[in-house]
Order: structure tokens, then sequence, then C-alpha cells
């Protein structure tokens, strides 16, 4: 499909590019054309002549917003099912007594079908690619191509589900250049694995050259007990077992020391903050400020829906923006230029999806149209600002996947009927309810 | 207009009331029916001749939820004109580099034009109500007569504008019991007001045996001064001047000693409490928690939009809970049942909209169509849950005030073209910023 995107305003996210007039042009998956219009470029003297093409579709964007899509850094998609079940408990009641026991239950096929309805809400939020981690990659991965969604599949490894074995074979298997899923080594955390299990991680990553990703220091009960069993924080742990060798990411890091910080810092470590989780489960507030000071790079996930339980970046940038500052007794910190960055740029380069961070000629199409014509988004003073403060779901009017509309005003066409995927849903926990 | 709607999943919020299947029927601007459809009460034997009814409006539900309309408990609807123009900066320089200078050149039609946008984007957010504190209560009052919303304004007195002479005309004008705008005794804050007005406040208070409304203990610096005055607390000072004598209301509220609240309990203040604008300002998380143990009633405000930046009744009741439960380090502080109660029938009976708080035959149709055909809303394990903390203004199918449909599937229905009213917008602040 090409499809021209005209009359919009563009927000690239390049450095030092502000919001500018103009079109965008979409060739196969990736954006051919991104600046001013034919006639604007004719105005300037700079284009005499315009190639003539044929559209397969033309949009008027009618002054909306076009801009990168939202990269939802860290999610466990296929927790739909436990949205609004399990709730109000601390991260490892919640964990022991309401998810492990429930997700005992899980077939691959369930996985597949509640992973779609996440790739729904994420099209609801202009989110146009998760990392994601679950118990299943093969059938997390088929929901995603049945759909057209970009994913990064994150391994899962603990000792109790998944293998060193499994790791590296879909590691191996997700690996093509120009596919919608990919795969990057990943283990649960360093409380739901021995030490052998953690030295066999960093070997790994080791064979590859490969990152590691993984939930650290989200709770203070977490970190006291790997202190107690080694005399060092997780970060200092997985540090010292060569786990951090070749980059990667942690995911809530809340609960962080300045050690920790240097540690993330010096080996190049991204940050995934997670901060709806992080209330909603009172594991506290991380340091954000502390982080983009020392040059530690942070991107945003909305953790999964059984803890959030909403996938919605725009709740998670002005979370992530408010904590930030009622933390630093300061209404300055972390502006909305800072944290639309995280949610888009960073979050793109914390998955390893480098074609996706800006809009830019040769970058994948993965992009979203914000609906400037609702009264949350007007007067149009700052739209960087109008986006993170005040934004929400409402503003979608179009998400774009890998040159293709997923979702417009309202509308899904990732190839089955919304209705059906609800019915799913709810029959696969009304089962597991019955046993 | 007589509307039936059918086919509904229904919440009235009347205490130990689940959610039901049933109908809703309409007659002018009050519900004449709430209940089991004609066809189930049959079934039960209940109900053998049904009164034949001409219908102006039959809608189908589709098994949606109707609720009542969210309750904006205290705002500053006009204030749209700074959206994303005065940030990141805390309370007091906000407020006096940033707000009151640009205040300073709005003029009455100004505020008329930007309250209807603020009306919009409350109806987008299933809000019915707002508590309006502004400078020019008339053309407020207007701007809501004209879109067929309902308001209750309050008196913004302070030692720069308005007066007790105003205050107590408007008090008397905007009293008539079936009007849509009602008027309550208010004033800006104790450190915007010398001795002598707050005492003149009280004596109003007194003559009409009336409540009083105020914005009190917003940040920290403003309780220090108050003590630094006065040698104690504004909740102290205001007690001892017989402010709170006829109830009434404080919002914000963060910075609370337990003095301040056992005050509050005893004469029966309601606490207005706005998170979004809390965390934005970097004002602080208020003692919620400690509200309800001691019985204090407990109202949700967007504050203005100036300082929020968005009006969205979704985003603060999640902040509510979510900085409950991390000032409380305790996961099931504040749960969704109280956050759904607060941001409904707490915050009519704060407004003095008694007639306005649950769904039952008899009351004002001030109502709410949540859409649960979305991705966010399923599986439907717990619609109150769903609501709190999934929920999204993209989930408000319609609202209804009065009886009316002002919004429906995205468009307005209030008597001017959306795109007029932002394009007024853009020109007020236009003008501001060229002068």
């Amino acid at each position: 499909m090409n499809i021209r995107i005209y009359n919009a305003r563009i927000l690239t996210m390049e450095e030092n590019v502000p919001v500018f007039a103009g079109e965008i042009q979409v060739t196969g998956n990736k954006i051919a054309y991104v600046g001013p219009t034919a006639d604007e470029k004719d105005a300037m003297g700079e284009n005499t002549k315009v190639e003539e093409k044929i559209w397969d579709r033309e949009i008027d964007a009618k002054g909306n917003l076009i801009m990168p899509g939202f990269k939802n850094a860290h999610t466990h998609s296929a927790m739909t099912f436990l949205r609004s079940y399990a709730d109000d408990l601390p991260l490892l009641d919640w964990l022991n007594k309401q998810v492990f026991p429930m997700e005992a239950k899980l077939t691959p096929e369930d996985i597949y079908h509640l992973s779609k309805l996440a790739i729904m809400e994420y099209l609801t939020s202009g989110m146009t690619a998760n990392f994601d981690m679950y118990l299943t990659p093969e059938t997390v991965a088929q929901a995603s191509l049945d759909c057209g969604y970009r994913t990064v599949l994150c391994g899962a490894f603990n000792n109790f589900s998944q293998s060193i074995e499994e790791l590296e074979d879909w590691y191996q298997r997700y690996n093509e250049k120009d596919s919608l899923v990919h795969f990057e080594l990943g283990f649960h955390a360093e409380y739901t694995n021995s030490r052998e299990n953690l030295e066999k991680l960093a070997e790994l990553s080791h064979k590859y050259h490969a990152p590691l990703y993984t939930h650290s220091s989200e709770s203070r009960s977490e970190v006291e007990e790997c202190i107690g069993r080694y005399g060092m924080t997780p970060t200092a742990l997985l540090d010292k077992l060569g786990i951090f060798d070749y980059g990667g990411g942690c995911y809530h890091c809340v609960h962080m020391t300045d050690e920790d910080l240097e540690i993330l810092k010096e080996k190049n470590i991204y940050v995934v903050t997670n901060p709806g989780s992080n209330v909603k489960l009172a594991s506290g507030i991380a340091r954000l400020e502390d982080m983009l000071e020392r040059g530690i790079h942070v991107a945003i996930g909305t953790d999964g829906p059984a803890s959030n339980n909403c996938l919605d970046m725009f709740r998670e940038m002005f979370l992530a923006t408010g904590l930030a500052k009622i933390k630093a007794d300061d209404a300055s910190a972390l502006d909305a230029d800072k944290v639309l960055r995280m949610a888009t740029v960073e979050g793109a380069h914390a998955m390893r999806l480098f074609d996706a961070d800006v809009l830019a000629a040769g970058k994948l199409a993965d992009l979203v149209m914000i609906d400037l014509h609702q009264p949350n988004m007007q007067p149009i003073n700052n739209l960087t600002k109008n986006i993170v403060y005040s934004g929400s779901k409402q503003n979608v009017k179009m998400t774009m996947v890998n040159g293709k509309v997923l979702y417009e005003d309202g509308q899904f066409h990732i190839g089955v009927r919304p209705e059906d995927v609800y019915a799913k849903a709810n029959e696969i926990i009304g089962r597991m309810k019955c046993n």
C-alpha cells in the first residue's frame, strides 16, 4: 500500500525539530517522505517537478498531528484475563496468591486470544509496539503476526518455567530482519531464579553478545531479600554475574541505591519505568530524575493489565511526570519534552527497534494520528504539553503499524471481530473460575 | 423529551445495589423509572399491565453500563486558555507570575467562551455537573445555561476581586429550584483574604445559614504562612472565625494535621481532593485514607485546566487511589468502590445536588453511558474496578444532563459548533500573547 497523509501537523521526534505543517508518504512498510507538501516546496523554489505517484489512499489529516507511535517497553499482554480480578494486594501476595495459581490454568491458545485483546487496547492508545514477557512466546508471536502488530518478545525464564535451551531456540528463531516479531533474551527476576540459572543466563548472553532484560528492584522486600541471600542488591548481583555485560534493560527499578544507578549508567542498561503498576501495587516511586541526570536512558511500559490495570500510554506519561514532581517536591521536574521522548524514541531504542524511533524517510511506518479537534487538545499553546499533560485515548484517531492502518476512528482492522475477542476473554476467565 | 434506554447494565450507586440488567426511563428532566424491563417484570409476575407510553426516543444500550454522571466538585473552567501555557512551576510562582497577570486580561465574554470549552471536555469525560469558582459567575452561568449544562457556581471572593455585596447578590439571584445553575458562597483562600474579609464571610454565612467553600491547605508554604500570620493552621483559623459553622467544603486539603481533620469531621466539612493538580504542581498527596477513616466526606475535582491540565474524572479516580496506595504503602488502600462513590454520590452531596446523586425514580436525569464494548473494559470481572482502574474518556458513549443528551458518540449537542469554540479559545490566548 502507498499511503499519503497530507494537511497534517508533524512531530518527527528528531532532536530539535519543532512541529511543522506538511505531509508524510508511506510506501509499503516504510516512510518514504516526511516534510512540507509539494506545493509548499514549490513555493519555496525547492521542488519544481514532483514525481507523479499512484496512491492507494490519500488521507486528509485536517490539521491533526502525526507523530511516532508510542512504544510499550514492558508488558505481559495476555494477563488481560486477570483485569479487575486480582487487585488491592501488595506485589508478592498478588503474585503468589492470585496471579501464579491462575496462570497455571492457562493454555497456549488462551494466551493467543488474550494477547489479541491487549493488542487492541494498545492500538486505542497509539502504541505501535510492545515488549512482551510471557509464558508462551510462540502464541504471543502468532497473535501479533495475525493482527499485523509489532512485538518484541522477551524471555521470562525462571525456576518454574522456560529453559535456557528454549531461550536460545527462540532467540535464533525470531530473528528475521523484516519480521514484525523479534525475540530478546530475558528472565523473570533475580528472586525467581537460582544462582545457577543466573550464571547460565550470563553465559548465553556472552555467547551471542546479546543484551538481557529482567524485572528488577520493583519492591523493597525484593531488594531486602536479595541482600539477605547474596549480601548485595539485585543490580549489584546481576552486574557481578555478568548479566549486564552486553547491555539490556531492567523493568521497574523502583528501589535503587546510588551505586545501583552508577552500574546501570556504566553498563548502558535501559530502565523501563511502570508508574501505573508501581502506584497500584504500592511498590513506590522510581527515581527518574536521578536516572536522567546521570544519563541513564529511561523508557516507559504499562506492565501487565492485571497490575495496572489499563494499557494506556497517556496515563503512564502523566503518572511519570506527576510522580517525579511529587518525589522531587518540584513542579519543574521531568517536563513534558522528556516524558514524550521516553514514551517514543527511548522506548524504541530500549526495545532495539532502531528503525521505529522517529519519523524520517527510510524508517518504519509506525505512527499515530492525534486528534486535535477535541476539547482537551485546545487551545494549541504547546502540542507536546497538550499530549503529555492532557492527552487521552480519546485523541487517538488512527494507529498505523508497519505501513498498515490497524485502528482508525474507533474501528479495528486486525482480521478478527472485536466481539469475538471479548467473548473469548470472558470464556477463558469464566472457565477458570469454575475449575 | 421522554427517553427510554433499554438493554442496559445499570449501576444506580445506591448503597448495596449491585449492577443489574434493565432499563431506565426519563421523562422531562427526571428519571421516571429504573429497574428490570417490563418483560422481565412480567416473567417475575410483578407487572401484568404496563402503561403504554409514547417515547420520543428509545435507545438500545447494547449491554453498556448506565450510571450516574461524575461530579466535578472543584474546577475553574475558564482557565482553559492557559492549558499548556503556564506549566512546570510551583503553586505560588505559577499563580503570581503566570496565572494572575494573564487573568487580568480576561473579559467577561472571554470567560463565557472559555467555560464552554471546559463544558465540552466535561461531557467527554462523563461529568454531568461542575462546581465552578471563577471571576465572573454571570458569564460562567450563561455558558452553562446556553449549553444545557449543570453548574454550581462558587464565590471566589478575595482582596482583589468580588465583594461581599456581590456574593450576597449572586446567592439570592441563582437560587431557583429548577434552574441548571446554583450559587454557593465561597472565597478564594485564607492567603488572599484579609482577616476583615474572612470575618465578613462568616457573617454572611451566619445570616443565611449557608455553607462556605474555599481553597485550603493546598501547599506547605500556604499553611506555614498562615501559622506565621495567625499562629494557627488555615483550618483552625477558619473554624475559629466561624467560617465552618454552616458546613461547606475545602478544596485540596493536602497539608492537614490530625487536629485539622478533627475540625472538618466535627463541622461536617467536605473535602474535595484534586490529585491531578496536586501532583502536577508538586503540592503533595492528600491524606484521603485518614479522612475516610474519620468519617469525613471526600469528593473529587479536576481543579482548573491550567494546573491539571486535563479535565478527566477517569484520570482523577486512578490518581486518587494510586496516590493513596503509595502514601499508605499499602495496595489495599482506598479501593475502587470508595473512589467511585467519591466521584459520583459524594461529589453530588458536596455540591448540594442532592437530587443528582444516584439513579432512582424522581432523581434528576444526569447520567452517563459507559461503553463496555472496548478492549479496556474486557473481560467483565468487576465493573467498578474496570471503571476506576482502567476506564478512560474513550469509554464515554453518551452523557445526559437534565434529561437531555448533550454528548453522544463523539458529537456535541450544546447549541454551538465545536470548531467555533476552539477558534474562540485560540483567538483569546493569541490576543493576550500580543498584548
